[in-house]
């Protein structure tokens, strides 16, 4: 299960008064960053909900250590800590891009249901394919 | 067709590092306050989509004359320039509290659809209640 | 040291394709929490800024148990769990309006930190009048 | 003064619940094709700021031909209007990536001023640069 890497840039809008990227910003980014691994798994997230199945976010957490300026390109590394029908826990690192220095750090805690958001398995052919090296 | 008026204070989040509120979120306080002018009339935005109509910005303006700070509580003015079946125009203000100064002006430009994004008609009912005194 | 309520409501533009309020918006709900949690202690959060002390957010927590959709209105309820001049941790709980029915817990930590944003400490005067009662 | 292009991907988060981006979200994206329109003609707009020359938007519109879904790609075409030492206006076209369909259009005028707010005027080197072919 490894991890996976893509490369953002801070947003002007992504700012706040402090001058830095808000707090709230970074759970946007570790959703990116969680499309793009099942995307490099082999599956888009847009087609885990076409076929019925929502990954909903039941946890989030962020600890952050350095500040993120605007215009800033920065690595969002993603990993896979757990997979089972019934959850995903996906852990998140934020990383300068030259010297790759810790920005922050997260997870994000997801339950399986289907659109009606009723508690549902995701099929082994999903759970396969996201845990795959 | 008279104005309504709501109060809305300034989030920290919504300023960015020029230390203002960024010119993107003018578009949520319009919508915001189309939500409360509907409400006042009668018939929430809520209810208007849980029949069937949406209400699409076809078009959106917005003209910034006064920077908005942190924590600042605001006006948003709100008023019906033009309505039809299958057209709706609002028109906005936001002013200061105290002294009702002009912060911003604009408008947004809605087409009636279904639940498809095919182009609808509203009833008159439901006109007839959005442009009452 | 008492918790502080307020009520909100779901703007449309929070919501996502699933249909309910967006993960990343319960941390500025919390953070307009905070705010509202200092004010009502008789200091607003803008004039600790002004004063040169910044709460920086160093950790942030969601638990998601009840989803919220568009124009409803929630409570914000805010405690402070702990305050030293060098750390500050808030408790967040959503409620809905009429049950009061748990839709969300959280926290956030903060450190103190100057305009430069090097480590500082909060005077006496500030960590009283947030922590009375 | 020939127009630049960038591709971006819509986030999840960008969406509501009707299901397609969100009427706000346009005015990010111009201001993300600004800044790349700056930094392909040789001056970020990181740098024009940290020269003390602030690009103030006192105008935005955005008028909404076509929707644009979750995970989409598309192209933010953006070109210079109009520039003089103290007014610059530029115009977008956002394009479906494969066959180029118009998705939206819009402008933004900008006004030049100082980091303390007060109207200033750019200097010939940065007017020039901006405005090369």
């Amino acid at each position: 299960m490894s991890a996976i890497e893509i490369e953002e840039r801070v947003r002007y809008s992504e700012t706040d008064q402090m001058g830095v990227a808000h707090n709230k910003i970074y759970f946007e980014w570790f959703e990116i960053g969680r499309t793009e691994f099942c995307r490099q798994k082999g599956i888009s997230y847009k087609d885990i909900e076409a076929r019925g199945y929502y990954l909903v976010v039941v946890e989030a957490f962020c600890k952050y250590r350095k500040p993120l300026r605007y215009d800033e390109v920065f690595v969002i590394r993603v990993s896979l800590r757990e997979i089972t029908p019934k959850k995903v826990v996906f852990d998140y690192e934020l990383l300068t891009k030259a010297q790759r220095k810790l920005i922050a750090t997260g997870y994000t805690v997801h339950i399986v249901t289907n659109a009606k958001a009723e508690v549902s398995t995701l099929p082994e052919e999903l759970t396969k394919k996201i845990s795959a090296d």
